[in-house]
């Protein structure tokens, strides 16, 4: 049987062939008017995407030296900072502030919790020197969202204090507002909505964050932002940038422009709602309290564990799907919806599962899941 | 939302990544080493396509140029031929036949029906002069295949007369032997089985044909098949190759060659075979009285006509689906299943297929078509 090779993790993500074409033709020197003038539609793309007047950086480097950039360039050693850890990557911006010496106030979560506002604000309170919140948009890990917008009006009351945003899996997903919300700090990725490949990443920095990070000393050299916001400026990197990628995003980013940014947002919420009612109506249980609309982790039945789920999806159907994460690893499952991924594809995804599933001996009637995907496309998407 | 453009037509149908690739990336001249090494290796694998251990003639055309080829080489002005017509291809046959000076002795058939091979039989008994019986190895306009290899059989009793079989839909969908079978003069086009773009035909010449061609001096150029097998013998084109398409072919056959062709039938069979039950299970009737595995023509519903749901699934789900044409225009829609299509487009397919009927007002069970589908595909491919 032909099996078309597909990658359905929460990134990378598929690649859109504008981007895949633009990175497999880009030869140029990064030194030149012609790679100027790529980099200007760059960085104009980006605040559309970002929802910022503000300008954003990019580093050639993968999601957490975008996330790296932030810690090094506003925490000094001994402050303290407020970390949101529901999962493996808030537990990354724990060590990545105890490495930079950072005394870290860590909101530890169940797997699959979401942070409470309130405990947010109370922990605020606690630390009224707090130099930053960190905290993901979507935890990708438990599949969860934060009420990240809520917590930045706190942190905007306070004008020693910032919020910094692993937005990796979120931007391009969900309702992102830079600007409107005050996010102080935000980091994307190019592997997750853009629909590119790994390789770069990207920081939008607030007038607040960029007053704060006046003078801070801690060492940095290849992510110190004020080189790169210096040569950025004149459409230019301080470093020799992976040309290729950039080629691919401005590709990926005329796209999003295209289509407008909150079509990407209402994409990924019409297909992960159609996932999340699927798995619901063949009596799989949705892991997360406050579901992401980039991945949604499934809880596999406990006689089967995920792996063997993962194992046989490849096998049988060629697609690639994610296995929880450290303690999460055979529990669950998780399915990606963010970037270029359509209902066709979200239907073969629910499909070939229904299939895996029933060849696994988990029993449940054939094509319920897929009639309640459909059933819930049509609700959200009724013109007719 | 997001939508992929799909081309899910019974030709051209959706590239082969590999071959995407190779045609972009090639930039040679065909007077080299390079192209030599290239060429041999399509010989290889073209031999491997058509299963015959007889050279396979390559000309820069569309599949009708191929056909066109096998006339101008075969058919002396007055020659009696017959010409199977069960559609929009078999009346080409007919046409093209009478183009050249043939004595034409048509067996037309109403749409959806194939020829019998007692049909055949009466007609080769009643024109024991006849030169050639041609015929389509699955007529794409109706989605009927015909029992070419029982007509094959008949022909090679008879040492004046051979079959020539459009097998442009045929080949890479359904079983065809073309030395055991004894298919004369056989020929394909790049963009259907080998999912590879339109530009390229293929012919195979039997000993038989070789030996009954000598002499014809039907007027020919760029057709001529001895120019072309001589040139091909060593490794070239008598003329300018489609370069950029010759290495896609070559990527193309790779892909065949590691799956094995009976493979490629398989997966055109299977596929095929979901998509009728399918659309049975919503009620609509397969149109043709022996369905190919390359193409399924299905009924449209009275009520709506297929131009309606043809435009709907363009815009709504980005996919191209292909009319009925001259006659059938508006009453029956085709659904491809060849090439690089595997389970999960089916699936995605078929659920956009029930999103737009239902959205027509087209009243079936939502989920039943995809239902019907996964059970075909699971008896079909029972390890579990």
């Amino acid at each position: 049987m032909v099996i078309k090779p597909r990658v359905l993790t929460p990134g990378p993500t598929a690649l859109l062939p504008e981007a895949a074409l633009a990175q497999a033709a880009a030869s140029m020197h990064h030194r030149t008017d012609a790679f100027i003038e790529l980099f200007k539609q760059v960085r104009e793309g980006l605040k559309h995407l970002f929802q910022t007047r503000r300008d954003v950086l990019m580093f050639s480097a993968s999601g957490t030296g975008g996330l790296e950039a932030c810690v090094v360039n506003l925490v000094r050693p001994g402050d303290e900072v407020i970390c949101v850890n529901a999962g493996k990557f808030g537990e990354r911006w724990t060590k990545m502030n105890r490495t930079f010496g950072a005394k870290v106030h860590e909101l530890k979560l169940a797997d699959g919790q979401a942070v409470s506002v309130s405990a947010v604000k109370q922990a605020l309170d606690q630390a009224p020197q707090c130099r930053a919140v960190f905290v993901q948009g979507s935890e990708s890990s438990t599949a969860t969202v934060h009420p990240v917008r809520e917590i930045a009006a706190l942190v905007r009351e306070r004008p020693q204090c910032v919020i910094c945003v692993d937005a990796i899996t979120w931007i391009g997903a969900h309702e992102v507002r830079t600007d409107d919300w005050g996010l102080d700090l935000v980091v994307c990725g190019s592997q997750k909505a853009l629909a590119m490949p790994p390789g770069l990443a990207f920081v939008s920095i607030s007038e607040k964050a960029e007053r704060l990070m006046q003078g801070v000393s801690t060492p940095r050299y290849y992510f110190d932002f004020a080189r790169e916001a210096k040569a950025q400026k004149e459409f230019q990197t301080a470093f020799t940038p992976a040309i290729s990628l950039v080629a691919a995003l401005a590709a990926s980013l005329a796209w999003v422009r295209q289509m407008g940014v909150e079509n990407l947002w209402r994409n990924a919420a019409v297909l992960a709602s159609m996932t999340r009612e699927a798995m619901k109506a063949i009596g799989l249980e949705i892991f997360s309290q406050a579901p992401s609309d980039s991945v949604t982790a499934v809880c596999a039945p406990a006689a089967l564990g995920s792996g063997k789920i993962i194992k046989r999806m490849k096998e049988r159907h060629g697609a690639i799907i994610a296995d929880g994460q450290d303690d999460l690893k055979n529990r669950v499952f998780r399915l990606a919806h963010l970037g270029y991924y359509d209902y066709m594809e979200a239907l073969g995804l629910i499909g070939a599962l229904e299939d895996v599933l029933l060849g696994l001996g988990h029993s449940f009637e054939s094509g319920k899941a897929l009639a309640a995907a459909q059933a819930q496309y049509r609700k959200l998407t009724a013109t007719h």
